[in-house]
């Protein structure tokens, strides 16, 4: 059976999953947990095989670490499948019930969106993660692991689908991509895959947005902002920016560029530049900033550059509404934070920044589904449409209107015989 | 200025028509209502002018129908406003409030879209309609309507637009292209508009989803299906046909498609033909329907076929499942029905069924946001991202997420100093 075949059943599959009941789904996340637990040797196996592999082939340390599949990891995701297990359920929840007239109901009721595609680092725990919000959403997956993951990716995948079939989920809810060249056949499958949901590299997203007709949640870039507001703590400025900048640089809600109010930036700078300095991060300057510190010149360029690197592009600004140009006209509608005492000021910049996440004095790298309490997310989406921000099991749902007649005809409402009552209910 | 260029005005503008307080809508709406009602002589003269151009280039019947804006359409318009007036602000609404640690709040707060592109047919009121929801909302509209209404736009768009400026909207809020080339130019800027609604022809639509990069939310197909299952009440499932094809043949949820269980085929058709007959209805059945009553023969094409005029396709299904298979194969995922009095049949159609609306015993008509009690709609969307169904004012918005903190910092709660609390506020 062809890739496309396959996927054309895992979208026949997708009415049956939506419409199994919460329970049925939850007894599949408890198969799961068991068959984790059961197979563990086995996966454990098949990811030192990845990681011999990967070391041999010069993978760099913080990837290794990510590949890594052992006791502690598999005791997070099993705690994990265990949160949603008691989670209450998403799907069939009433959003709307309304009497449109006399035994005319209707209600909107939650669903799962279908098939959903997600393509994702070599992070064997993000399979099982990922398995998971869809198992509880009642979502059919196609997934598509990073390549240095393929032995431990298709024990764990093997485990967890052969759980869920015999939990009583119907055959075909899930499904693994294991070669690279078969995501340019997920990119076509428009017909099958309601959703994808790429996790990566800023061109490799990108290159995923350019080249699908499937409608694609996530983020690219991650230019996230902090503007030190006149009326600022430093006390507080100094390690939110230490910490936005240098906690995990190569995360997407890192800080790449700083705005600071040039009333404050005389006594900001040098307490800043000293901070930092311990992590050797590197300052690129406006003119304005170069005159307080040493550093090295930052151009248009870095305005618009995600360095998930130790650099920090620093530039003055002479008042608020020049920050919120900048960030609008500059960022990537992430993440992005003022630092200031004054509470209108806040809100103006809250309300203005056209962001996913507008912060005041904290650190941008709460920007996060776990840190906002959602327990786990598929990704973060920069996208204004359906979810924004971390994205977590809601932003994994649908719904439908189902509406209830005795024989209604519109004839009779166009016509004014009868009338609409629209009754709440 | 070239049309990019004030595309990136009205981009530009979008924050601040998002922070303006519901008052200060409300007042725009207010002025816009009064604005209309002072220039009425104008607008019919501009309208009077578009039907007469059009009459003399042959438009047919039912186009001008829409095309005419009088006296009644003006109430119903302002009478439209007015309700929008006494609608809660749907910006600003919290939708989460939760402490994330000590000091450390996150809120989850309602927002406009942004910038909304809508391409609409020939319809002067729809224009007014629009503009009103994209007010109400916060939302930046960029307006493309019908070229046979180019002067009835042009001056209910300029009516419109002083009303809202000197009601203290911001400038560049609104904007309108009068030449088809100017589509062309709308569908490539997607860096300054967020959402195109296209409303129209199939085709129309679907060139539109085809050849931009900016989210489309909308409905190409509307093949619509009743399916009349072997318990259906045939005095009901007569009248519900007959309006659902006959009422208003070219709305997008008119039935296209009837699937007959073949227990109830021999008692239902005859009775069918005989209604459908009064408005020349052609049959086109497949073999066993064919064996019931004189029809022409319907080919597969028929079964993935809009066909928007007095023409159903017909076939038996052996049961209930064969109908929901059929349905999800070539439907279109925007509203479907079961003629049925047995209740648990009922509920699995709808459950299984992957369409935007399930319905039982009443006419696919209703599928629409003023028969739903949403006042008013911009379109139908048959995605399932977003909005799906009738798209009202709640699909006209997207949310930020606002964490106000102290200071706090990652680096403590991943060393483990600090916890999170996730407490709903």
């Amino acid at each position: 059976m062809s890739i496309q075949d396959e996927m054309r059943q895992v979208k026949l599959a997708s009415p049956k999953l939506a419409a199994a009941d919460g329970e049925t789904r939850n007894r599949a996340l408890q198969a799961v947990s068991e068959a984790l637990q059961a197979e563990r040797e086995a996966i454990f196996e098949a990811n030192r095989e990845d990681m011999e592999q990967a070391e041999q082939d010069g993978v760099p340390g913080p990837i290794l670490k990510r590949l890594k599949f052992d006791e502690g990891k598999l005791r997070d995701v099993i705690a994990g499948i265990n949160d949603l297990i008691h989670m209450p359920d998403p799907l069939f929840q009433t959003q709307l019930a309304r009497e449109l007239d006399e035994g005319l109901v209707l209600k909107r009721v939650t669903c799962p969106i279908g098939v959903i595609g997600v393509i994702f680092e070599a992070r064997p725990d993000a399979l099982v993660q990922i398995s998971a919000l869809c198992i509880k959403s009642g979502n059919c997956v196609i997934l598509k692991g990073g390549s240095e993951a393929l032995r431990s990716n298709k024990k764990l995948f093997t485990t967890i689908y052969e759980a869920v079939l015999k939990a009583g989920l119907p055959e075909n809810c899930m499904m693994q991509l294991e070669a690279r060249s078969e995501i340019s056949e997920l990119l076509e499958c428009h017909a099958s895959v309601d959703l994808l949901i790429p996790r990566g590299s800023n061109a490799f997203v990108q290159y995923i947005m350019d080249h699908t007709k499937i409608p694609v949640m996530g983020h690219a870039d991650g230019i996230c902002h902090i503007y030190v507001d006149k009326d600022a703590d430093l006390d507080k400025a100094v390690p939110i920016i230490f910490d936005a900048k240098t906690q995990y640089v190569s995360a997407c809600n890192a800080v790449e560029t700083l705005l600071v109010h040039h009333d404050i930036a005389g006594d900001l700078m040098p307490r800043l530049k000293a901070a930092l300095d311990e992590k050797q991060v590197e300052l690129r300057g406006s003119r304005a900033i170069a005159e307080l510190i040493d550093c090295e010149a930052a151009t248009e360029r870095d305005d618009a550059t995600e360095y998930l690197d130790y650099i920090l592009s620093v530039k003055t600004v002479s008042d608020i509404q020049e920050a919120i140009d900048h960030i609008n006209y500059y960022g990537s509608h992430h993440t992005d934070c003022i630092v200031t005492e004054n509470a209108a000021a806040a809100e103006r910049f809250m309300d203005l920044v056209d962001s996913a996440g507008v912060y005041q004095n904290c650190s941008t790298r709460f920007a996060d589904g776990y840190r906002y309490g959602f327990g786990a997310e598929v990704g973060i989406s920069t996208g204004k449409l359906h979810a924004r921000g971390p994205v977590g099991l809601e932003g994994l749902l649908s719904y439908k209107y189902k509406l209830y007649g005795q024989g209604q005809i519109v004839a009779d409402y166009a016509s004014g015989s009868k009338t609409f009552c629209f009754r709440d209910l």
